[in-house]
């Protein structure tokens, strides 16, 4: 039986889990594949700490460059993380021709066009399904099942985090401080809490599904980001009353001659499936032109989820090695020469639907000084309601709009600030309803 | 540029797609293929109809023989359906070295490992992965994205009509008939519905996929099959009272030494995200060793849906032929030689809890009579029920059970009906709920 040598850079988390895979699988995957996948070499600087797995004598080592040097080895699996070490080991690797599995969204994000365009000059395959959407077939799924399909859009759900957060909060009704605590203590949110919370963990996310979707280069930069901070109960209770839950999402859209990628907190109604993903999970909905919509849902993070969606990528490799073949399909969907640079929308020119929760001061005029000055800029509210107990002398005023242009939104808030008949920061919450007009 | 030459057979629905999806998203295809998929014949009865598809001249044919022999075919995609000439088409494009692709659920069910043997004994490829869910990734989710788990278990909504119909009963109160008729009149039921009401093309697509997942030849004469032409309003509306809904769900587990694979109404718990699936949307929750739950929800029927399927196996097709290759993933998951006979578990083994209704006579000592009935075959009673309105002289008794064996359950049922205190014959009714002990 044919042998793949697999190389393991990074023995922590999720690397033990693909470890695991490999060796507590191993009859199934010889079973399904046909040839032996053999976990070769597991490198990590802590070789002594018990994993909870029976590794193969002599499978452990501390030297990454012995396993990067190996001439035996056909893979590696880069389960290190971050920007840094995990980047040499990965250009070193298909410099050394071989193959290449990672599940490092943050150095995709930011360098995979270098990346991507070192393995094609040495023809090697660089795969990362793990890096959208842990244990869900994000990348399979855009790249070979819907390859007939114009994308149109995708929302998702991309961050277990941040959804559980915002679950605590609408069930408990607590603060985002103490839902956050909360989710430390549980494991779900580490102790700086940043990548996730702020929103820049979806952001990796939706800067590879853009560029997978749409034939574009990676751009993160361009990406809008905001994160859950500042979500409180009281606007998803009022979100409820309208029919809408908050969840935050990643969205991307192709518009004319640009791609809308954005991550902030939105409201979507009931109607919409993603308001069921409550927890950890995670989900991405992708609307093309032949599907419609399809959905996919599970775990993003975690162990044993992640490794699956490495391990499916090593057996794609191992299948390519074995029928001699390498890059049977291109890694960001489209062949290189067709990939192109496509704008991504400022959110200035950004045009949507907008909640406002303003703490009006409790006097006479308020609401014709604010709805005139969203007249002034164009801005044509769908509905206004006053509501809620008063605190420290001032009331929630709400607004909903129909569709406004962002630019106009800040330049009309900036004012309404000025104004001196609100306290505090006005909220703002982007809506996506298209039954809205 | 290399070209690919694509013979299709079979002009309807899903055909229709498929040529619309080749020829309209063409320059798409290329920039992601790299390569051109030149629908080369399209062969059909009728050749005169308007489809709405500008076919390059001389592509349509009546003539299936000259696109089976044609020499520069290297694919042929069966859209013709049935049992019948499909069969005969596909053994002979095999024959002659040709890759298939097909939809044909009902002839893969029933005679597929036939079909896959010819394959394998040819070398060519036969792919389906619009024969199960239409456009969901159901097929290559199971095969590769999941590869390194052992599946433990499936449930799915895969009948759109189905569950179209449910849908409509529970929230309209009309009877079965009512929301068939309805269905028909949508387009969403045939004139003759039996094969989507019946269960039967449900019980066709759970036959493969429990082949796909547990390694096991196709087994479609032991799935359990109960349609869903006996489910009422009243049987909802309990169910709702008791935090469930209704599904028409695909169901298959691993246990020991056996398979469970049945088709029936089954009363699922509100937290269950199938619950939430609602008109002629499809869903499939697969649960893995390693992924825990993944969920994926799309379109099962329709033109572009299932074309877009069709398509996804085309391409993957082209790019083996491209990479010179063939057969790279074995079409039923398994490598043939782990191929084997799993027996299904017969539904009187089955082991489940049960939702009972009885049109109950007013009188005393029913309960006791049903109840000592049940205890006498082992069977525990969770609850009893006894509310709503008398109708000729009877008033709907509800039990829930603890897990019972079914076998027990009839030979207890076909006891009661002798009692001569109930009218009608007893409603039972599957629960699937992980919850209870």
């Amino acid at each position: 039986m044919r042998q793949i040598n697999i190389g393991l850079l990074g023995c922590g988390t999720v690397g033990t889990g693909v470890a695991k895979l490999l060796i507590e699988n191993k009859d199934l995957l010889t079973a399904r594949v046909g040839a032996d996948l053999n976990l070769k070499w597991v490198a990590d600087i802590d070789i002594e700490t018990d994993r909870g797995i029976q590794f193969p004598a002599g499978v452990l080592t501390t030297d990454a460059q012995k396993v990067l040097n190996d001439p035996a080895i056909d893979m590696i699996i880069e389960m290190i993380g971050g920007e840094g070490i995990a980047k040499e080991f990965i250009l070193q690797a298909i410099d050394n021709g071989k193959h290449v599995v990672t599940a490092n969204k943050a150095l995709l994000a930011a360098q995979g066009n270098e990346l991507f365009a070192a393995a094609a000059a040495k023809g090697v395959d660089l795969a990362f399904e793990a890096s959208v959407g842990g244990c869900m077939p994000t990348i399979k799924s855009m790249r070979e099942s819907l390859v007939g399909n114009h994308i149109k859009s995708m929302s998702g759900i991309l961050n277990g985090t941040c959804n559980y957060i915002l679950s605590k909060i609408e069930d408990e009704g607590i603060s985002f401080k103490e839902a956050l605590a909360e989710a430390q203590r549980q494991g779900y949110a580490e102790a700086d809490p940043t990548l996730d919370v702020g929103g820049f963990d979806t952001a990796h996310k939706i800067a590879i599904l853009a560029a997978l979707a749409y034939g574009m280069e990676i751009n993160l930069k361009d990406v809008y980001i905001e994160g859950i901070s500042r979500i409180t109960p009281l606007d998803i209770e009022f979100a409820g009353q309208f029919g809408y839950r908050i969840k935050l999402l990643a969205i991307s859209k192709i518009l004319a001659s640009r791609v809308e990628a954005r991550v902030h907190p939105t409201m979507i109604p009931f109607r919409n499936l993603l308001t069921s993903i409550s927890g950890t999970v995670n989900a991405l909905s992708i609307s093309g032109d032949a599907v419609g919509d399809i959905l996919l849902y599970g775990r993003g993070a975690g162990m044993m989820p992640t490794a699956s969606a490495v391990v499916s990528d090593i057996v794609d490799i191992a299948r390519n090695i074995l029928s001699g073949t390498a890059r049977r399909i291109p890694p960001l969907s489209y062949q290189r020469d067709s990939i192109s640079k496509i704008p991504v929308l400022s959110i200035d020119d950004l045009v949507t639907h907008y909640y406002f929760r303003f703490a009006a001061l409790d006097r006479p005029g308020v609401l014709s000084n604010i709805s005139g000055i969203f007249g002034k800029y164009g801005i044509s509210i769908r509905s206004v309601h006053q509501k809620g107990r008063k605190t420290n002398g001032s009331v929630p005023l709400v607004m909903l709009t129909h569709q406004a242009r962002e630019a106009d939104v800040k330049r009309a808030l900036a004012e309404i600030r000025d104004l001196n008949v609100v306290s505090d920061e006005p909220v703002l919450i982007r809506i996506e309803d298209d039954e809205l007009d």
